[in-house]
């Protein structure tokens, strides 16, 4: 295909230079670690995204290098099957978990410790859903960093060494409560508010940046360009993925408009539709509409997970994500209308799209 | 066995029919579908199910119906294995999707948007279980059912666009709050209130009746004529079941009265007595006992996740059903004092057992 | 191994006895049952620990007796592996059931009854998580306790024949709550508070004996030596796993100094070093390394589970070490740096160590 000329003109000296030098090779790894977690295998995605990250954040950023580092290492030590390690599949479950404990926690002495101690874990748990899952033929997603993040976020209200960031707050539910739904900014004001083409433009690259926990539209639209540098079918997915969780939540469910403009009814959504639409399965019409539902039980999941977390304060997560993509990978070739890839066939979109095309031709 | 006969007279011209007509046949499907809910793949028991509802509530009954045509249209347009399809194994998960979500929000505009999307979602679980559990002969009960609606319920609270009815009231647990134990039919008043030869006889049939969320003496009746319909046995089970979850609750735990009066401690020890009373185990003495003692848990599982849930204010729906009966059904030919059943075998307990004795016969 | 001579000269005549007589046969099976909870199938450890409960409490210990033989006779009347019940696996569940309720409820006619009920459905759940995970060589381990009891424990909420103890209180999480620290027997007083030698050896030997729910210093000691009997490596990493446990909730993390002294950090920790250190990975610095820090994250979980749970005042149980173990024995050898055993392999940890060494002498 055409288009993947430019990019590999772009990564041809890279990947020699990584052939022959050990600590590129290294960083090669976490690059592409950094790229999975949009599951692009792309050392160039991946450093897009870190600068997406920086740009917001440096202290998230710093967060996320710890996570994707130990987990790595920690990969590496045990290890682990090396061309997993290499294609960055033991790194993006461990950059979303340091971010993920550094959003939620206030920084202090103990904090890098215990995201060095998520990070670790968040390997082994990685190749245990490995081992659980892969014989289906499914998957392990961002089941590690969830797991792992979870563990360590609800101990810290009996730990007195780390302290929960105005982001976690538990309260009781009622039924009776008023969810205000006008698309805005600030939670409890509304200036600015209203179905504005900025807030929807908002809304839509921060439901992108989000994936990352990065509340930016400038973030979300480095995010975007970095996927597309490596599949312009996970970039169209991204992209229909945030327009269905904010489309769904503003309009027809009627979501909180707070939580719209931030993207936070738009992340696990396009994580879902990457997934299903073009990776797990061969993208076809009626796969890429099995995707957007996907994308749009995302959506609702967001709420039911964050929901059964509100007694906690707890947030949600990629769970909605990983939830909603397992439901919907799991059927496979259950359903002979999709046409499902093994895991062993993942590569990007494009080319299984190619390959499939191929075979079928064959026959 | 003789008892068949009248009932295959019955249906013999209706399934000539639907073998020349694709609307009858799509209909004999849904009935089908209906049927299955209590593990009955008979159109005629389906009817007698779904007239035992619109007894007791139309507004229930259509709701069940857009599940169960969704469902089921689902897994034509996905193209899932057109005999499962036809047994009706993707539409009793739809229909319970339907009446669960009409029974716990309020009517308005989105309410039929929303069930329509659980409705769709019941197929694709049922088709991620079925792939999970069918290779260990683990039948998928009515979990896609409960997972789809609590997804669904979980969310409204984050919802404007719909509204719980009273039946969802998120509450503080206390250890020291009395348990009211009078068996009666008002939650705050003793009117009525006592071990009465009536109290009993409601209890015991809207046991039976909740199994649909039909709390109505007539329609327990109605359903119980309707499994005997296909099978004596699986009626003396619902029958039995209904018994154990009234006289543990009642006598054994001191369980709330008006609770057992409404028979929401009989329906999950119903389903459980069915599945494991002659349908997933061949009936003997043994496996008798066995599935009673399913059908207890059942019972004290219906308190323990209705505890787990009430800080959400969620109900346990069936999964004190499908969690009893998962962990009567996995032990398997593991304890050889039960001989258990194929997802292959699984017809009616009758025919399972006929065939069982020919076999040891043969031998 | 010569330390193993001692121990075998004590045990050979009765286990001469045991194959003469029917009921030491079945003395001797219980026993072991009691031994499994630490992984020690040795009737002497079984007796010692019996002897390390009736020494703290009698009535515990009467609870833990009823599960234990329930449980156990519940297997043999369903015709479970004959192997699998002389060694044990069908007991360990039950007297862990038992004491769990004794300890959480009051003593009144219908306690006895619940043991039994929830005695007999541990022996059930332990088949079916035989039959989930045993071809995945992963081990059940007390995960059919923690499910029973919690089944059994949530429910009486809503039961009135039934109390709760103390022991059990709801509440609600506030992130602004300050954990006390200081190391000390009472919950709210600082009488006899701080780093002191004493109360660091109360705590090192609680930590050991709630394993049991033993609170009580000369009963983990007992606990120490009775593992001792059996292997040494256990007993090293029950040790190791007690000093995790208390070291990282009071020094690392800083959690509640009354929990620490009453060893509620240490129990979980202290079966997953002896679960990964030594019986389902062989014994090399690298394993031991990975079971140190599975201890660790026991602890964590410890905190975890626990505020998962506050919010219905429920008990953690040994969910922690369940599911920290798993997490670490689920990779198996998808980790070329650890060396895992298979079911059928797990004898005592000296054993695997040396049957390994010859194997690898072999090659």
């Amino acid at each position: 295909m055409e288009h993947t000329i430019p990019v590999e003109r772009l990564t041809a000296p890279w990947e020699r230079m990584t052939n022959e030098n050990v600590l590129l090779r290294f960083v090669d790894t976490l690059l592409r670690g950094c790229g999975q977690v949009m599951f692009q295998n792309n050392p160039l995605t991946g450093l897009l995204f870190l600068i997406g990250i920086f740009v917001n954040s440096a202290l998230l950023g710093l967060a996320g290098v710890i996570g994707l580092v130990v987990s790595t290492l920690t990969a590496m030590v045990l290890k682990a099957d090396n061309n997993a390690i290499r294609a960055g599949l033991f790194g993006f479950n461990g950059i979303l978990t340091g971010i993920g404990l550094a959003f939620f926690l206030k920084w202090n002495p103990t904090l890098p410790v215990y995201i060095i101690l998520a990070g670790i874990l968040s390997s082994i748990v990685m190749m245990s859903l490995v081992n659980v899952l892969g014989s289906r033929d499914v998957p392990a997603l961002t089941a590690p960093f969830v797991l792992s993040a979870w563990i360590f976020l609800f101990a810290v209200f009996l730990f007195s060494h780390l302290q929960s960031t105005q982001a976690i707050q538990p309260a009781l539910l009622k039924p009776s409560a008023a969810v205000q739904t006008a698309l805005r900014p600030l939670p409890t004001s509304l200036v600015g508010a209203g179905i504005t083409p900025l807030n929807l433009v908002e809304a839509f690259f921060r439901g992108i940046g989000e994936v990352f926990f990065q509340d930016n539209l400038l973030t979300g639209l480095i995010f975007l360009v970095a996927i597309l540098v490596n599949s312009r079918i996970s970039a169209l997915f991204a992209a229909l993925g945030s327009l269905v969780g904010m489309l769904t939540s503003l309009f027809l469910l009627g979501g909180d408009g707070h939580w719209v403009y931030h993207g936070l009814y738009g992340f696990n959504a396009v994580l879902s539709a990457i997934a299903v639409g073009g990776v797990f399965y061969v993208l076809t019409w009626p796969s890429a509409i099995y995707a957007l539902f996907c994308a749009l039980i995302a959506t609702v999941l967001m709420a039911s997970i964050s929901v059964f977390l509100s007694p906690l304060g707890m947030p949600a997560l990629t769970a909605p994500f990983v939830v909603s993509a397992w439901l919907f990978i799991l059927p496979r070739n259950g359903f002979l209308a999709l046409r499902s890839v093994t895991l062993g066939e993942v590569t990007n979109p494009e080319r299984i799209r190619r390959a499939y095309r191929e075979q079928a031709l064959a026959h």
